[in-house]
């Protein structure tokens, strides 16, 4: 299978611009052939075009069919078979297991979504039947559902290039929501995109799905992102990545002459407190399981550990020396490109330069060929926080910062100060996490996910997870990003008065064909009406 | 039951500032005693901090001592009887009917969400069971369920000054979700304002609910809803008024260092299409339905008609001749205040002078004593829409624009051409409607709630309203502001994974004790886990 280096707008192989740009070998740090074409507004422009124009068909279409084709898509991303994982590899640097793994997570993914689509109560159905006889005035027939939004403008992440890139989550979510997609593609692995961006274009034409339900743009700038988050037609965006760039596209898009929802993940600091028992415990286990988390993947998660919290003293200090004595012979590991390399370096200078930070391990910032980093592991007190913003700021890469509390005060203290998160962990014995209520209870405030004595890395994809958080976790810390709920993001209600039975949508007819849950004068039921 | 002018700041009454404003009584044009104390950010401050302060027993308090808060209210509300009433009709010249149907139709509001509260399934809890021995990772426990965001700013309507205003649907909804709230009330109505704050504040004491849950910060100027919206501890704002209102708020929430959601509900034109079977078939009492929604309320509904399409012929023109006929003898009456009647009079002035816009009516423009409006009722061409941006926009009052299609095309064309609605409305023939699916799969895109054969004005509180609509009716398509969905503004999902028995909360645990609809490792059930 040979790579074009084009654009795929609907189920055409195009390129508006000339200029071009090719990924980078991260073992190496060399460019990858083939050239890909960088895309430009008028390549945004066509794209949401033909998503608009197909986009009645998609919304009109039955579950099974469009069940049917988010499942060929996952049939479709396995039968590229190793093509794919090779490309994935060569571009990010990730092992061949991690993206084996990644790609049945993805293709799970897509399960889920195509199971919800056919089940169908995801519509949120109610009915409130007519009252003509209610005084003082008659009761109308009121029937609710979720419809969709319309296209919606999908960012592939850089660190998982295939469960949150371009048949990643939002993807899923937002065709099993009846909404087109336009992805930009990840500049570090156009090749991958558009690889998987042809097995989602051929499961569309193998389910009879109009091809403009789905194009890829790729480009390494900022036009094609631009251009789609100022288009128009586009009702939402999906975007996983940094601070930076998910609060630019939220402004743009606020600022539209109509402001359209932004859904960005950008990442946090995942803080992780040890209570005191837990520490004298096991504590030199869970700094061997830290070490894992902060290490796994080079540390490209957006739910690694990056705040280490726990009081002072002599448990403390065996934690921190087993956890350096972990830490210490792990060798350096590439990350997804030089830009991230020369990022995590730069923090950790910065990091390093602040009075009362301390490494445990020893520092090698330099010296590693290609986008190789070692991983590192500081120290400081908890007092420092609130001086310095820069640590509680994410730092993405495989360090962690080990924050020392002066007593249970400082350590409710520092929770209490932190921004929104992705996750919180706390880690205690039973009898101490029912003292530290307090902290539980805080934390609920603070993060999308809270977890007792694991770790944050490793997010399931299922009905209950939410993986979300307030700002700065995301820009609305009322969704989330995996799971069936993510599904909600993309929809909007619309009542119908008074309809006659064959002209409601099927899910909202007397007859509940669909055997779906619905909301009936009140009531939870399956029943017909 | 006399007014103080203060603002109600938990269980205190205070003002920082000195600048005082009077109320309007619109028949006379003439101010209401007492003065009312001009908000501060000081006021606004005090408020937000006791709120924040109150939150954490808020949110933790059991589902029959909130439900039965809310209950209470409109106990209180009912408890001050006449006062009330004439207090709110003294203020907005509404009519003592209108005004006790509102009151009614506002304890009921608050009575659906008490139930709601009561019964405790909103909180969408779902849980997924672990799989220890799931191969090739172990699948950890996760439940997740929505909780409340924080303290929210609520901004009172002017149009319905207890429905929409201190204990109206935005209040009722955050209450019930566990969130604090500030209204900033509407300066049209402060004495209603107060009254009702008061009410709000007596059955708080007498549920044992903490004061700080809610604070009423009265203000004619800008300076009370700019410091709510800028506020750090704001978590969310709720309003309904002016497009222009709406999306300053938006806007200066969405500049925040850390934006927040505002659900600005700023109205729309709520276009009725006439189809030409039903203007055939009884086009007379259409006519006379559409005047009575027309001049309701003297017009002042977010869901007015202000649209009516119909095609060109006989049949059109028997229809403008019998509304005509309807409109003329109607009387003036009184806007709810003078900058109202200003912005009518202005608005009908220019829409008149728009060429090939025609009054069907005589024109009465100035000359009502108070803040009188005589009704007025306009005919165009479908063409005219497109070049004349003015007429696509709503108009507050009690007017409405008769656009002659000159057939189905342009008739498809108009209502592709619209902008988002709160409401669209079909009138047709069984036949002709399911000739015109494509009419009604359009407007399902552009508003938030499609009516068959009837008129928009009257929004029915259920679960199936959707009273909402994409851009420009609302700041958020995704959202009601009436009906039991519109709590979910309010919301957001926490998900918590591995956590012992005992510190789940009550709605995630094995057991069911509150008998509540969960989805148990996929199925939905109110069986224990």
């Amino acid at each position: 299978m040979k790579l074009s280096g084009l654009q795929l707008i609907g189920s055409q192989d195009d390129h508006a611009g000339e200029q071009t740009f090719r990924a980078t070998d991260p073992q190496n740090d060399i460019p990858l052939e083939p050239a890909f074409f960088e895309g430009t507004g008028t390549d945004v422009d066509r794209a949401v075009r033909l998503a608009e124009g197909d986009f009645d068909r998609l919304r009109a279409m039955g579950p099974q069919q469009r069940g049917g084709f988010i499942e060929d898509i996952a049939n479709q991303i396995m039968a590229l078979g190793d093509v794919l994982v090779r490309r994935a590899c060569a571009e990010t640097a990730l092992p061949v297991g991690r993206i084996e793994a990644e790609r049945g997570r993805t293709c799970n993914q897509l399960l889920l979504f195509a199971r919800m689509v056919r089940e169908g109560s995801w519509v949120d159905a109610r009915i409130d039947r007519a009252q003509p006889g209610r005084s003082p005035a008659p009761k109308p027939d009121l029937r609710m559902m979720q419809v969709p939004l319309g296209p919606v403008a999908v960012f592939g992440a850089g660190n998982f290039p295939l469960a949150f890139s371009v048949a990643g989550g939002d993807t899923a979510s937002a065709l099993a929501a009846g909404c087109p997609v336009v992805v930009k593609g990840h500049p570090g692995h156009p090749g991958t995109s558009e690889l998987v961006g042809r097995a989602i274009r051929r499961a569309a034409s193998r389910c009879g799905v109009p091809a403009g339900v789905f194009s890829l743009v790729q480009g390494r700038g900022y036009e094609v992102g631009e251009a789609l988050v100022r288009h128009p037609l586009v009702k939402a965006v999906a975007f996983t990545g940094s601070l930076k760039g998910g609060r630019a596209l939220f402004d743009l898009a606020a600022s539209r002459p109509e402001p359209i929802p932004v859904f960005a993940e950008m990442g946090s600091t995942n803080p992780v407190f040890i209570l005191p028992g837990a520490l004298r415990e096991r504590g030199a286990q869970i700094a061997r399981d830290l070490v894992e988390s902060v290490t796994l993947g080079v540390g490209q998660f957006c739910t690694n550990p990056g705040l280490v919290f726990a009081m002072q003293g002599p448990g403390l200090d065996g934690f921190v020396q087993e956890a350096a004595a972990c830490m210490a012979p792990k060798g350096p590991g590439p990350m997804l490109g030089p830009a991230l390399k020369d990022n995590y370096q730069q923090r950790l200078a910065a990091l390093l330069r602040i009075p009362g930070v301390e490494p445990v391990v020893p520092v090698h910032l330099q010296s590693h060929p290609g986008c190789r980093v070692s991983p590192l592991l500081l120290k400081t007190e908890a007092h420092r926080l609130l001086a310095e913003p820069l640590l509680g700021e994410e730092l993405f890469g495989p360090a962690s910062i080990i924050v020392a509390c002066a007593d249970r005060d400082e350590l409710l203290g520092a929770a209490r100060a932190l921004v929104g998160q992705l996750t919180a962990t706390v880690h205690g014995t039973d009898g101490e996490l029912a003292d530290y209520r307090e902290l539980l209870f805080l934390l609920e405030r603070k993060a999308g996910r809270i977890l007792l004595n694991g770790f944050p890395t490793g997010v399931e994809v299922c009905d209950s997870m939410a993986h979300g958080g307030p700002y700065p976790a995301t820009t609305d810390g009322r969704s989330t990003s995996v799971g069936s709920a993510a599904i909600r993001r993309f929809l909007r209600p619309v009542c119908y008065q008074n309809f006659a039975q064959p002209l409601l949508p099927e899910e909202l007819r007397d007859r509940n064909s669909r055997g779906i849950w619905r909301l009936l004068d009140g009531v939870r039921t399956r029943e017909d009406a």
